[in-house]
């Protein structure tokens, strides 16, 4: 699957394959980058595209870094309503699926490496899905962070953040931010775990994290990335069921890329993998069973 | 239910209410603010009463910061005797309930944001139930920090501690605090990520949370932080389980306070929610089985 | 229990019991302390035996700090050959059984607190089996730290430690430290928060490590660390069971150490615990069924 990311149809976002590395930027700095359903949808697009095409090893997010914003949020001056998908609606409140909610769960499936470069400031939904299921976070130290959603009368934006952020910053970060709604800078002990990296200006950020995707897309293993984020997402319920399905990881790939780290240790020299997501995951990939979040006309 | 808090016959503690604030005040400083079982009970009546009053939106918990000490610990000079109820001996060990852990369930299952603000030195149950059920934490740089019961033959207070510690804060850290039984000032890095804000001196810690307790109160919804404290405490098993969850919040919250936020945003202006949790939480909440830790002469 | 340390046979490893606190140190400067499986058996037996021996309170592992490294990560210029079993190899590939993964489980069980003194840089192997299933870990200011695996072909070590990083430091930075096998230093904002304390040379590690380590054994109770270590690697579902679990242990202990903590305190004057896990670990310990990881020819 080679899709030709310079013309895929989007307006939302811009998309282009650098190498390895595909870059997908905001386009809507006229809107100060706000969040929409058509965002959304391009969004989930990309990234499914991303975790097939072998090709894409890092995928780096980001926006012009003059715009207002990274991302200022949710364009909610026509009511909530825009959130809300009709055939949904028909169903009931509990037939609703948050937008941010479709697009982050798209981005944490998503196999590869993936990076958000934050060169501006960010609210809600630039906070939650644009931020939080990425593995890497780069962030301009100037930028103003805040998720609003306890100030604006709803819960942090249908998108599973509840659940992650406390998985990333443990519960007392997570508290101090999701229960205040307050405003914070990266440097702040109550945010800064969340950063990779902290750049002094907003031009530099996304060139970082562009340079470090380079490095990493050139020295790591698609393989290994994919059964490793498997690892780190899908765990088993113990240390003990962990130990054999690592073992299991280890012992399935040294036949692939693994044989190609060993050759290059050996001829001291960088090594070059070759191995892809459509021929090297062996059957036992993956090992968990994926829950479906559409509605189905039965209550959870 | 609009209770008296000036009039609850309290000797432990003293109650009384600022606008949606509560606030409660150690009334132990000649005992050094240390832990009896009276305390105990009067801290669990006032915290299931603020999490049943439509008026209170904000409790602080404090000491006075003359006394020696924000909380000593357990004062066990009479043995741990006085930590038993003597129905539970009847039944034996397996019936034991300890008091820290029965009061740290009322806090941590108030459905308001709790504030406790360290202004002294605090050790064992001052660390735990008079700490780590709360929401967010206000300390005092020159505190004394300590989890001694390693030191004392005994576990982490019968609180549920070994539990919400490596939460809050991660294993690495917990381990550091609960298997030395060292002491540690707010600064170091094995425990910073405990407090949302440090405060040089004793006297500025309870004003500095009162503030921010005020400024939480006019600014958040009642029920948005009840049903994010609930899905913070209480997340499905997944992503997926956590998509569906918070979508239908928001979907709920939508026409509620959610409704004032879209209003309040539109015309420029500070919202002013009105939604209670009497009145304003739907059937759909709480979508957990609380457990019942009441012993019922059968085992776990 | 009282086994010889200094008389066990052992090549990879030199032993001593100084007091309370078994020594372990890495015997391999010349191989620039790498892993291999020999060494690997040996760790699993010493860890075993100070598991059990009554006389043991605190175990600290250390390499020599003249030598190249604390831990090189393991030899695989004869190819990964030398970590498959052949027994194992017949049976597939699910039939693997890392002896990292093998190495950290017996350390992880250990009842006794576990101390790693990192005196010099570290990487693979040496991160994970050398270091994560330990309680506390010191470390050498200087140190270069790396989890290299993405870049070597293969998984984080077979070590269940996708599962225990992200527990240990949480998600975010478990995403910087194993999806980009970079080097950090201790100081690293990344990586920080996995060490108790560091040290500015690489002579100062051990010793401040065994000088608290003997602080430790002199201070707490044998009995307690054993608990304390069972709540926090096998806690109940919920705060509410492990209120239950805790207030069970609080009043199993109060009739051994717990009472001389007590006696202590009235007596003011330092306690000393005379509780063993032979003889004072009640019938209720341990609560949890530990999952046997050998393979049994039926596929988890």
């Amino acid at each position: 699957m080679t899709p030709n990311y310079s013309d895929l149809g989007f307006t939302n976002i811009l998309t282009s394959l650098d190498g390895p590395v595909l870059v997908v930027l905001m386009n809507r700095s006229k809107q100060r980058n706000t969040w929409s359903g058509a965002l959304s949808r391009e969004l989930q697009k990309v990234f499914d595209l991303a975790d097939r095409d072998d090709r894409v090893r890092v995928v780096v997010f980001t926006s012009e870094h003059t715009a207002p914003a990274f991302c200022a949020g949710a364009d909610i001056s026509g009511g909530w309503d825009i959130l809300w998908d009709p055939e949904e609606e028909k169903e009931g409140p509990h037939a609703h699926r948050d937008t941010g909610g479709k697009t982050s769960l798209v981005i944490y499936r998503c196999r590869k490496i993936t990076i958000a470069a934050v060169n501006g400031h960010a609210a809600g939904v630039g906070m939650t899905a644009l931020q939080l299921p990425f593995d890497l976070r780069f962030v301009w130290a100037g930028a103003k962070l805040t998720f609003p959603f306890v100030r604006r009368g709803i819960v942090p934006e249908g998108m599973f953040y509840n659940y992650m952020l406390p998985r990333l910053l443990g519960h007392s970060r997570a508290n101090s931010l999701l229960l205040t709604g307050a405003t914070f800078t990266p440097e702040s002990p109550v945010i800064q775990g969340l950063y990779h990296q902290i750049l002094p200006t907003r031009e530099e950020v996304f060139p970082a994290a562009l340079a470090f995707a380079k490095e990493l897309a050139a020295t790591t293993s698609q393989v290994s990335i994919a059964v490793t984020k498997g690892l780190l997402q899908h765990p088993g319920n113990s240390v003990e069921e962990n130990h054999i399905l690592d073992s299991r990881g280890i012992r399935e790939l040294a036949e692939t890329d693994g044989a190609e780290g060993i050759r290059s240790f050996r001829e001291k020299r960088e090594p070059k993998f070759t191995g892809t997501l459509s021929k090297d995951l062996g059957s036992w990939f993956p090992w968990w069973k994926q829950v479906d979040t559409k509605h189905h006309k039965s209550k959870l």
